[in-house]
């Protein structure tokens, strides 16, 4: 099969390529060149019940929700519950990170059960089945490892977090830093590197990058290249050791091009807010414009409880800056594992920040919804207002419950409303 | 009594600005040099059980939040306990906005309930108070109007939000303009227009701005230059109408400083997120320097139900940028009055976002706090993480809901957790 990549190269539209035209409003000639530049991916659309999601230059900005069981709480059907609430809040991607109970089995019943392209990270399969099989995960094979991916995605994964920018040299700027604030906070990313100390070698995923693109491309899985050496401490950020990996993914983002196979890179993590500009101008410029996929970020390390908000903040200005795949955070990160609700809430608090960037990076269409909310609003239609209300059904709640008064008007300001008063006299 | 700003600018240092001071970490005559400058005013500590509280130039950023019954809801038991979950939650101060009930009783209630200083909108209550005497908020006397500024005053406010610079010379360019796609959404500001244009007249707080300054600085209440002409939709962000309202209240806040009345301006409202610095810019600018009082601002419009998230957002980018004061927004706004839940779940956010913004506007102390947090979560101490989470009781909570199996992971990763494997080689 070939490649959304290979098929743009080739001049060739598919039907990827219409969905995803039509669905964002842009010529799909244009999208063609995009892809076949490899500033757009297609992601999903392999398999019979996934819709294909454009991610790219000129796309709206795209949330991703992560589920998935921890060694603590495996309970496939509550993260079934979790897939269903991210596609009802308005998650574009889904990515399935178990790293409990039946692996393979959660992997197919979710990607089974929703319309959602899917994720994965390999390495936390890999590490687990390395500790279950050997008792270690720092005896983790190549072999193992690069099952591990084939097996992932023929099961239909559409998008895949591969940490290959982990490399020997990498590691060395940390040590030579000497210091990391925050730690390891990525647990690929970490595992990889306690792998590589331990054994004394460089990272499969970097040496044999070859072979991770083969796999990949076989199936038209879209390469994410994983951000192991991220900050998680708005201290940490821009640090060597993550801008080198980093230097390094856009090095491979060129070569996995290249080979004809669709890739993004991966951004981090926690950013204070003056810096997440400079993360973004940097993956386009090194990457040639790969599409670029920030995890929130953070723009403070003391939100716990309410890291949904610090994610919405980081997640505003990435999409504005032009980040394209956004990573949603929900309350219970740094804390526990998601439940329900945390994943409607995460998924709500990145839609709307997504769209608050995407008014001032695309305009166009995407600022029109609010201009005709406005007016919907000044003119007190209701009904309207709900209609273009990102979530208007919860609007439509909350109204209701404050049982207004009047048809026209709403609890807030009752009588003395702003929108009924002068307003005759500038409409 | 003398200001806080005479006092300074006599070299004298005052108990009210050692506290704030002390409060902010600062020395207290660099604090006095500003405020003697009128980069920083002091609000409250006129009361016996009022802290008083710093705004402006090198001060942390503080967040408002407003309470205040509607002419559909008017319940003071309400009201003051959504002052109680303010203060609790975090609020720095609390506007009392009340336009249905007793007016002068629910203020004097609040102002004796709570440690916080109180501001109000004088405006609200002046129109009330004629459509009760005469039928019609157009039939406001200037004798009515002063004797209500000069009534709130004397009960303790501790700064007004006053419309005086919504001059004829404004309301000329809005109608030059001839839109406003959000129309009027200030209370305030919409019902001052209409009474100008029914009377014909000039507004009596700009034409008489000289007794506004007299009656508040009696009080040594600070001057909050309301934005009456405000956008409430993104497409109406920076107008020319709003920006004469801005240059105006500009020029009425060095002429308030030139009277020894401390004074602060404020802005909007509704702004794209590639507005926010330049509002910020202009203001500080054209007003010498005055502290900036930011009403959220919303990011979008079209959050209805989630604007505490969008305007979340606006306060990150506004405290970065240097705005002083930001008015919390509840997930209630635009469709109802806020209950408590909505007053605790809005100020929190704010409280983040504002804390996000102050690590980059303030670095030093302000940043530490984060750095604390990232190196207590590196070592997995989490009663550490709790004191240093700005939310810690409520991180707290999160955490045991998910009971996690071992005293030192979480749920989130379990045993595959990336700080306890790989880190003890980089820290």
């Amino acid at each position: 099969m070939k490649t959304q990549l290979e098929l743009a190269r080739d001049g060739h539209i598919s039907e990827e390529m219409r969905k995803v035209a039509h669905a964002e409003g842009i010529d799909v000639e244009i999208l063609r060149q995009r892809i076949a530049k490899g500033t757009v991916v297609i992601v999903g659309g392999l398999r019979q019940n996934s819709q294909p999601v454009g991610i790219g230059d000129g796309l709206g900005s795209k949330v991703n929700a992560s589920i998935g069981t921890s060694t603590e709480i495996a309970d496939l059907g509550l993260e079934l519950r979790k897939a269903a609430v991210a596609l009802e809040s308005g998650a574009d991607t889904l990515m399935e990170l178990s790293v409990g109970g039946d692996l393979d089995k959660i992997r197919r019943t979710i990607i089974e059960a929703t319309p959602l392209p899917v994720g994965t990270v390999p390495l936390y399969q890999a590490f687990c089945e390395a500790t279950e099989r050997y008792g270690d995960p720092n005896k983790l094979t190549e072999e193992l490892l690069f099952d591990v991916l084939e097996r992932q995605c023929a099961d239909g994964v559409a998008f895949m977090a591969v940490h290959c920018g982990i490399n020997l040299y990498a590691i060395e700027r940390l040590k030579r830093q000497g210091y990391r604030h925050g730690g390891l906070v990525s647990k690929g990313g970490a595992t990889m590197v306690g792998w590589m100390l331990a054994n004394e070698r460089e990272n499969p995923l970097y040496e044999r990058f070859d072979r991770v693109v083969e796999i990949l491309k076989k199936y038209d899985t879209v390469l994410s290249l994983g951000n192991g050496l991220r900050a998680g401490a708005i201290a940490d950020s821009l640090d060597r050791a993550q801008i080198q990996e980093l230097l390094i993914n856009c090095e491979l983002a060129e070569a996995a091009r290249e080979m004809d196979c669709q890739v993004m890179v991966e951004g981090p993590g926690h950013v204070p807010l003056d810096e997440i500009e400079t993360s973004i101008i940097l993956e386009k410029k090194m990457s040639g414009g790969a599409p670029y996929y920030m995890l929130g970020p953070l723009v403070t390390d003391v939100g716990a409880g309410y890291d949904h908000i610090t994610a919405a903040i980081g997640i505003a200005m990435s999409s504005r800056y032009g980040a394209d795949l956004l990573c949603y955070i929900t309350p219970s990160e740094h804390l526990g594992l998601p439940n329900e609700e945390d994943v409607r809430i995460g998924v709500k608090a990145a839609k709307v920040a997504a769209h608050a960037g995407d008014i001032v990076k695309l305009r166009g269409r995407v600022a029109e919804r609010d201009l005709d909310m406005s007016r919907a609003r000044r003119d007190l239609d209701w009904e309207r207002q709900f209609s273009f209300a990102l979530f208007g059904d919860d609007a439509r709640a909350m109204r209701d419950s404050r049982s207004p008064g009047a048809e026209h008007n709403c609890t807030m300001c009752g009588k003395f409303c702003a929108l009924a008063n002068a307003n005759r006299h500038f409409m």
